[in-house]
């Protein structure tokens, strides 16, 4: 099994701050960011400077717990109160990943269970619980790890998307978890990493931690993926997810979409990896999803530095699309393997 | 019926010398490299100064009349084995489009053709060969776009893939072409027009060409035309081809496949839009087409301006890849429209 300690950690709470590695920089700086503020967390969240479904969780609740610690208040009444305004700022940064709003709702239900205990014991209680919020990920990755890298077959080429490995999760990753997980096994295989405009995350991030790894890996423009599969390169599809509706449908990186239904018609198997914090039984389906649009500038330049577009042109830039269950050969989540169609029956609590 | 000189030429004849638009700088910068030899218009070809299969066929044949005046020769022999290094260097630039090859083949038939002629005669007739060349993919371009308007629905959405315009041919265009003629004749749509990594032709390009012409157009990242499509935003797709084997399977940019793929799982058509000299009937099928495999750096980096992947990591990086005729709606050309299956039959010569 692949150690954590292994991989960079995108976020750690240390000596009262929060320690966040700014991806956006990655791979040709590694520069830290020191957040004492929850303003800094948002910040960080919007900017993506912590991306990944997962992550954005564990760094909710950080941001959370840091303003616990300074914002003044005697009572529970008062400490909870001012605290809303906090909630608000941190769910506000991005809406597509579930996983943010449920480690919110982790930390106010939470707060409600100790309405009974002195406000500094809460101040330190919402430390732990953030601390351990970011463990217990790095729990169910080494399970996702372990059930997905059975599907992984040997001798053969993986297509992935975007990043989703310990950048995006503060564990070992999801899907590229399990490729770790899978390589750790002796499985042999090579993994085609799309580039994920607009913001890279693949050729900035993936191709950085697979190298660090060790696994052969080869970096594609996004729109080679379809040549690849026809030239019978690519055995199976793994990518993670931002939020997993009730019936199975999966909002992920934009480009996903695309990908699902090119492996369908190559009939490649398409596996989404995620811990079960990212399925959101309260969405029924992926159209009641909300898809955020971006800023216009990520298309008509890359990385804030080149500008490839003339001026004044339209764009259109969703974050993120949505894959029908359909399309999907089974997800992957720390509870086991699961059938998109299962999810509600095999998924009953949000852990809290 | 769109006017030629509303647009701005990739290449012209002048004054002895061949002017060329160097496109890789576009957007930004608007530079005309004068050529003087044959291994400047090679070098144009390679870096991607010119490109577009249609234009590459009329740099050629530039690139070989401008040789041609500078040989020194007395007699045909002498003049036609001193030609030989240049026909060579012109076709050794890029393997894939055949009309550089066509264009080539047709400077060397009218070569022989003037066999008897002084040689000063001889280079002379290269060079009008040369401007009627340019001329007739002019005439042939509005051919297209008359034939492709029809097909075109008013009041839609039209994906296009990489630069097929005025810059991709020196006439009007191929499928940008047909969009500018459909235009003209009143129908109103939007143009979704994809990046086209890596070198960016699409945002580069097309978007400069249409925001030139005036019709509606978003820019997107090539990973967003599923999503689109899936959102009924996308009524038919137009691409052109950088050469059509005998059965109709097509070369064209990297991620046309792709692309027809969802289109045909999206129920939406897929137009080819291309001269017959883009038709190689030479080559059976698809599977016989040298795909031009470039440089990495092309893929690692932001058009050598920003490097976005670690150093030293593997890259797969096709220029082209092949559609299947299955996949093809029709192929518009300026003989008028026709099914993928039925060119054989009604192209029965190279025009020479």
């Amino acid at each position: 099994m692949p150690n954590p300690s292994q991989f960079t950690s995108p976020i750690e709470w240390k000596d009262g701050i929060v320690r966040m590695l700014d991806q956006s920089r990655l791979p040709a700086e590694t520069v830290y960011i020191e957040c004492k503020d929850a303003e800094t967390v948002a910040k960080g969240i919007i900017k993506l400077w912590i991306r990944g479904a997962p992550a954005i969780g564990v760094a909710g609740a950080m941001g959370l717990a840091l303003a616990a610690q300074t914002i003044p208040a005697d009572n529970f009444q008062d400490f909870k109160q001012r605290l809303q305004p906090v909630f608000k700022l941190l769910s506000s940064t991005r809406p597509t990943a579930v996983n943010l709003f449920w480690a919110l709702d982790r930390m106010e239900v939470l707060i409600d269970k100790l309405k009974d205990k002195p406000v500094d014991e809460i101040r330190k209680r919402l430390v732990s619980a953030a601390i351990e919020l970011h463990r217990e990920i790095g729990v169910q990755d080494q399970a996702i790890g372990r059930h997905g890298a059975e599907l992984i077959p040997d001798q053969s080429g993986i297509l992935t998307h975007c990043n989703t490995g310990a950048l995006a999760t503060g564990g070992i990753g999801t899907a590229l978890g399990v490729l770790f997980t899978a390589w750790e096994n002796g499985k042999r295989f090579t993994v085609f990493a799309d580039e994920t405009r607009p913001m890279l995350q693949g050729a900035r991030l993936t191709m950085w931690e697979l190298k660090n790894f060790g696994i052969p890996s080869v970096l594609i423009t996004d729109n080679m993926a379809g040549a690849l599969m026809k030239e019978g390169k690519i055995q199976a599809c793994i990518v993670g997810a931002d939020r997993i509706a009730a019936n199975g449908d999966t909002a992920n990186k934009i480009g996903t979409y695309s990908l699902a239904v090119l492996a369908r018609a190559h009939g490649i198997p398409f596996y989404v990896a995620a811990p079960t914090s990212t399925v959101d039984l309260s969405t029924e389906s992926g159209e009641a999803i909300p898809i955020e649009k971006r800023n216009s500038d990520e298309v008509t330049t890359v990385l804030g530095k080149v500008r490839i577009a003339p001026d004044n042109v339209e764009v259109a830039n969703p974050a993120f699309d949505v894959t029908p269950a359909e399309l999907i050969t089974a997800i992957v989540t720390e509870k086991g393997i699961l059938k998109p169609g299962d999810l509600k029956n095999k998924i009953k609590d949000r852990h809290f």
